[in-house]
């Protein structure tokens, strides 16, 4: 049995590459289970959402393993598993799924009831969503392998593009669900906030459902100037031009389609002083106004029920200030939640294996080494137009 | 031709029946069109959103006639209307559409882009709807006949069901929407928050769209307990019980699978207490608390963009602080707006006329004379469970 | 060890019961299985697609245990199952389906592509359909236990309502699928064609579903007499006055919304003479004439890919003579296969588990001892408007 | 007021380009009306559905004017139209529509209700679809023009991509609706039947949607070479290796998840024997081999009531001889009809605007005179890749 290696979460603004035990064929209360697989991870990327608890902004206690964006190579088999063979390579959804619940039947994978004893839905590596050890490592288990896996068809192929296979476990499924919630078509404008990966996925991912225009939003230069760079129309909130000019100026009216909210609960204010500061519904609220009558909101963007270092007491509690009167006016209707990756995951393999989205270097993959993980981290938090991908076997030199 | 009579709204809580002018084929704009009809107004509904004015509670200027809820009969009919004809009994969707537009060719007739120049969307006889004159009257003016008129298919049979087919107009629709957005099909659990009529509009559609189970909350003892006279189990909001003891006591569970909020912004708070005061976000927060993950909220109940007689500074301009965490932890979806009348109403008026549903029976209908019209405001504003129909021209004795 | 009995194909008109194996944890190729339970069987419906196979229209080999309308109590569970208990009372679909599959993963359940190695999709004791026992006898064995079974939630409730409850393994799901996929809701008129199970069960569906009208077509008299007792309108396909004559006499108009296919390919013409005889595209045709443009064709009716018995060579191959022009000009759309049962059953019980659905009443369920099993394959065979449900441990006696 | 010369059919295999009538505000049977509009035809192109008329294979009239694929410039305008001005620039949808009947407000504006006496849906210079004069002509009246009419946005970007805006009249909206009732989306393996201009606009279209891949099937080799050559897989029919091993040699498995019957009644038959002779079901037969479990089948390709050219008795009526069973066992749908282009043209006509579809260059479009429509006829009978569109007034030459 091999050692492993993988990237503990020590504290606010704190982690380290530490050596962690061998995945074990166990759920987090200990029990024996015979559904599951070990994978040696392929690549696992750094996700903005593992920056919440870096950041200290949630109850993330110390000694987590982080990483919940996995793809893998499956080097042992549970004994209940009819699908899987060693050698087989995989990408893994981000979200624990068990199959047989009401929920995950009705494809609703991010909100299963089996797998967290606390609330709905699991993950790996993450505060509250179950106590799954994460996958920032060298080996992880994944439960429940046969309903979870999606099997990459070809080795070889695969492995030529594996920069953007690694995207199928988070990143881009959570932009599609993004775009496909907010109804993005064929013909539509689009406007995305938040040029971080997600917003970029997003993007990418409004692009590939046939969209008309995409424009990206952020306070941040060099993140407007990357999106810029992968074709994206760009909407500089650091500016004190309002949002809805600003699209005008893009297209000629001063309302799009469809948004996605790519940001979260971290918002920050719009214009130049508004964006020195924390504003959490800043997001929600602007993209009320600049959406037209009847419009879609989609939103993978995290909100949280508990936010103990938020800028008011009600925001603390997960309350946020929200127009809503703006948007019932307009009738929009407004889309929450995980991303069920399961849902789209095969598909958007066919794509990347067709040609069809350059998802890598849309969010700006860089391959880095297990431990250059804390390093990826910081970067990231600085706001670098990035997406870290962990090497731990150094697999994709070879590739 | 003959003269006119209608309800006027002349300041907080003050309305009265007063001469008006008889229609003219004309926009609010006072330009002459060719596509409309005047009708001689069969029914006509007190609604609860013209309370919200009544109770000053909105910026509707002294003078507005009201009504938007109306049946009426061709007596009049522009050069340009092809398809109806003196003497048809038609119901007059409450949205005022061109049928032209984007949205309303895209079936959001709700928010015609045409007939209101300040906003999208019109009704009749409602403030910031576009201007056009109320129903409340012996008389009313459709524009776009063509479009907006749905024919009610034989006289006598309507005039027989009058009751019923009154409430195709507005409330049970708008009832239906809040159902349909909400998700209730066969074997649903449902909350209906609210037992005013929109509220019981709504558990009659939920029952229609066949739900296992209808709940409706409401801290109004008679509303209650007519709800409950109509065979819904209910969930009296003015006792300390919280709602989802409530719910799991009757359901055994303390989550439904759909909800919908049949108040909107003039809520109060729950329990002892709380119901006595106002708290706009009471409703919206309840409800993520109640409904299952993966679950859509149907928002029916109006919020407004302006609101100067609010509990607090953030209400008066619309905003709400609402548990934005607890909504998309649960992957909750929420779905706003004034309801797209002319989507239901055809296949409404088809569940009556083969008595599908009893709505006048559920919704409480008591026909009153024009005259009673004030006393009828009056009635309805301190709560009894009824939904006031003016018979202007006293058809319904006849009939 | 208990011993078993089961209904026994043995050719062309004739099923005897005889001792049979009592089930293994196996799967048709003989391979152990841990994700099986093996159910004492508490009711078993004899279906009209048995039908088929008992007179001798498939190539059914002789010795085929049949049944696949199965509901039971766990009486021996698998090692890898994670959610039953001894006990347990279930429903299980008639479709056996694995849960991973990409099929399954959407909902497809009656098209699995894992437990039927010569096609898509399986089912218990059925040719063709993956070899797995069938469940006309005192145990079973059914695998994937945890995604397949839906249990009841309360034993004694659930026993009060078993002769409802048993409808939920196939013939509810069955006709509901049908209604569903053409489109039926809230106010629609309906034509469903064919007064057997299916057709009632689709009849019962539109009518949860909301359908204003349901109109049910057959030639057998006593059907429709029962038909009309539940009642729905009726067509009386015997009589040569053209169906869509019939359903103007109904409707006023000679079309309907929505039309359901409860026949299938052992349909027989229509009117004095052609009821004589069989004809098996005369219920697809004729639904193309009485549905109205841009309506949709539910198809649960059983096509088969080969028929041996058929009347001409095109259908002993399964091609049948369509007016596909005259379905092209009303812009319809045709909607067929084995319905999924699992999309379904949960709702379903939800609404016979709250009184609004009466199916045993609606298809005429009469319980009978294993033993009669051949005798109510006979009398449905000649059309008595009953569904036979089997009852091998005499439990319903005790309920 | 101006002359008028428009495309006359004159008897199988006969056009001609002749004198004819300036258009008049004036349904087919007489009546005046005032919400028509007249348009001098900026672009007018030849359809594939006229060669079935001028083949002599339907009961077109001699004298007929064809075209309904019509772009235009107002020049006149009826008293009743409120959104349309002189000089506007503007896309004909082939469907007239009136907007006001239940199939309009359903936005299913292929089958109106109102505007074809002899049964629902109409179109410009087409045999029973109303008699409403074709637009292959200088001059042409649209009524219901408010409704109808698709403003192009500005008029010298316009008229730069002009021979792109062509298309959505018809040939471009036709292959979407293929492909969007066809199921395709993001990854979506496809396979188109037809390598005309429609179905290759059904393969531009199911790029659009974000086809993982595309396959283009036809007998015709320099249609095949045109269709490669825009980055499409192709397969040739008249090959005697079955389409299904061709499948499989692109795509690694001999199923598709969507198809697209982009041929219609016309079809013949495949392999190098078959393809010499007409075979009317050959093409929906085959896509049911080909396409994998619970898909769907677009089949935008025109089928007939009546066809008495046919080369059997049934196909004279419009009868096919169909695997039916072969559909069902595999859980297909079919999606008929003529194309609802209302649905579709706005947002392609964004989606061409920002260059995301190259429909000019994809179906060949070739620009021609109006004196040169009779050479374009012939050309495109014999099967030459290009989509001819017929120029007037010379503006294209102009731009």
């Amino acid at each position: 049995m091999s050692g492993n290696r993988g990237v503990v979460y020590l504290g606010p603004g704190k982690v380290e590459v530490q050596n962690i035990p061998y995945p074990k064929m166990q759920d987090p209360q200990g029990k024996q289970i015979d559904h599951g697989v070990i994978l040696r991870v392929v690549s696992t990327n750094i996700c903005g959402s593992d920056q919440h608890m870096v950041r200290g902004r949630t109850t993330a206690p110390e000694g987590l393993v982080l990483g919940h964006e996995i793809t893998g190579e499956v080097v042992e088999i549970g004994r209940g598993v009819e699908t899987m063979k060693i050698g087989d390579l995989v990408s893994v959804p981000f979200n624990v799924a068990c199959g047989h619940c009401r929920t995950c039947k009705e494809q609703h994978t991010g909100v299963c009831l089996t797998v967290n004893p606390s609330r709905a839905g699991g993950a790996y590596g993450y505060v509250d969503m179950g106590g799954w050890v994460g996958g920032q490592a060298e080996y992880v288990m994944v439960p429940y392998a046969d309903f979870n896996l999606l099997k990459l068809p070809n080795r070889d192929l695969a492995m030529e593009k594996i920069r953007d296979l690694t995207c199928l476990s988070d990143i881009l499924p959570t932009g599609y669900h993004g775009a496909v919630t907010a109804g993005v078509g064929p013909g539509s404008t689009v406007y995305i906030a938040g040029a971080g990966p997600v917003g970029l996925a997003a993007a990418a991912s409004a692009r590939l459902l046939g969209a008309a225009v995409v424009i990206v939003g952020d306070v941040n230069p060099t993140r407007l100037a990357h999106a810029k760079a992968q074709g994206f129309e760009i909407a500089d909130l650091s500016k004190d031009t309002p949002l809805h000019e600003q699209i005008a100026d893009l297209l000629g009216e001063p309302e799009v389609d469809c948004a996605v909210d790519a940001v979260g609960f971290e918002a920050r204010g719009h214009g130049h002083s508004g964006s020195q500061h924390e504003a959490p519904a800043t997001v929600l609220n602007s993209l009320m106004g600049v959406v037209r009558v009847a419009g879609k909101i989609g939103i993978p963007g995290l909100y949280v029920t508990e936010d103990p270092g938020a800028v008011d007491e009600a925001a603390k509690h997960g309350s946020l200030s929200i127009r809503f009167g703006l948007g019932w006016a307009k009738s929009h209707s407004f889309h929450t939640g995980q991303t069920p990756v399961m849902k789209y995951n095969r598909q958007l393999m066919q794509a990347i294996m067709w040609d069809r989205i350059k998802i890598a270097d849309i969010v700006g993959v860089e391959v880095i080494t297990l431990d250059d993980a804390p390093k990826g981290y910081g970067e990231f938090d600085a706001g670098v137009p990035k997406k870290f991908v962990i090497d731990p076997h150094n697999l994709f030199r070879a590739a």
